[in-house]
């Protein structure tokens, strides 16, 4: 297999990558949705989860005032939806609104959630890391809500989820299954 | 939509996981693989890539000792290869070895890759963010390699990637192209 050594925006070639919604609000003010495709889970005990939010964003400013966030799970029906909360500002557009989304309370933390996402997590920030670009912000996870469809029993039911997964520009569904963790032994 | 609230294990909720294969090595000692769920980008410029690794795990040593490690994209291909990894310790086994996996020098670190990955990433530890079960490194990518079967140009030929996306305790194939970022304008 003949490799070749590529030269420029080498996060690029880093894939698949998951997209989520992230939710934030000024205090007492209109909640907004911005649209992350680098995040993950960084820890299982306590849970938490990284984002990637360049500092001049709307949102990163609020996710810092408040220390909190939601991390929404949409599906392939909104896929639409997804990539317009990524390309504009929530400085001049009340995204809920626009996209005709359902604002959902939180439990834990005063950030709205996306009524409409089947997974939510409610996270209240732990960490910031500045990095350049991009600040990784890191939440833990204090609450979680799954659609009822999207269950069974304590768990996922990975079949019903049908997330969105992205590639550098561009958005994917997920396949099938293939086995679980630890078929090997 | 109905929505349960979920009590424990809040970190499995969150979906969908890339699943890479991390190197690292003892100075002067036999090269070790990680297989490693929880991974993301972090920033664009400078290019970053973080990890969740158990402060337990043999790796974390090693990668905290020579500051380097390498981020090995497998794909369906090398499942079984992927799901070993994540089983045993390096104190104990040579992956390498046990799974005829092949040994690719690195070119700006002295950590070796894997030549049967369609991609490699270089990356040199910036920071390490202790959480409790793990900690999130964060590594500077300082060179990437990609299989000339998987590129147009300087672009990832995403069609011939065929990577391994993770659910909780579940591995998955990916799907099919559903758009192009920022289709809305």
């Amino acid at each position: 297999m003949a490799k070749k050594a590529m030269e420029k925006g080498l996060a690029r070639y880093f894939y698949p990558w998951p997209l989520v919604l992230v939710t934030c609000a000024a205090e007492k003010g209109t909640p907004n949705i911005i649209t992350i495709g680098a995040s993950s889970v960084c820890s299982s005990a306590p849970p938490t989860v990284g984002i990637a939010v360049a500092p001049s964003r709307y949102s990163h400013q609020l996710i810092l005032d408040t220390g909190e966030f939601g991390v929404n799970i949409p599906d392939r029906s909104q896929l639409h939806e997804s990539d317009f909360c990524g390309t504009i500002s929530g400085r001049n557009c009340d995204k809920f609104a626009e996209m005709g989304l359902t604002v959902m309370p939180s439990r834990e933390i005063t950030v709205p959630l996306i009524a409409e996402c089947p997974v939510n997590l409610e996270c209240r920030v732990v960490q910031n890391v500045p990095l350049g670009s991009h600040d990784w912000i890191i939440g833990e996870i204090v609450a979680a809500h799954v659609d009822e469809n999207c269950l069974q029993g304590q768990h996922l039911d990975t079949g019903a989820l049908d997330p969105i997964i992205c590639y550098w520009q561009e958005y994917w569904s997920s396949g099938e299954k293939l086995e679980n963790w630890h078929y090997v032994r």
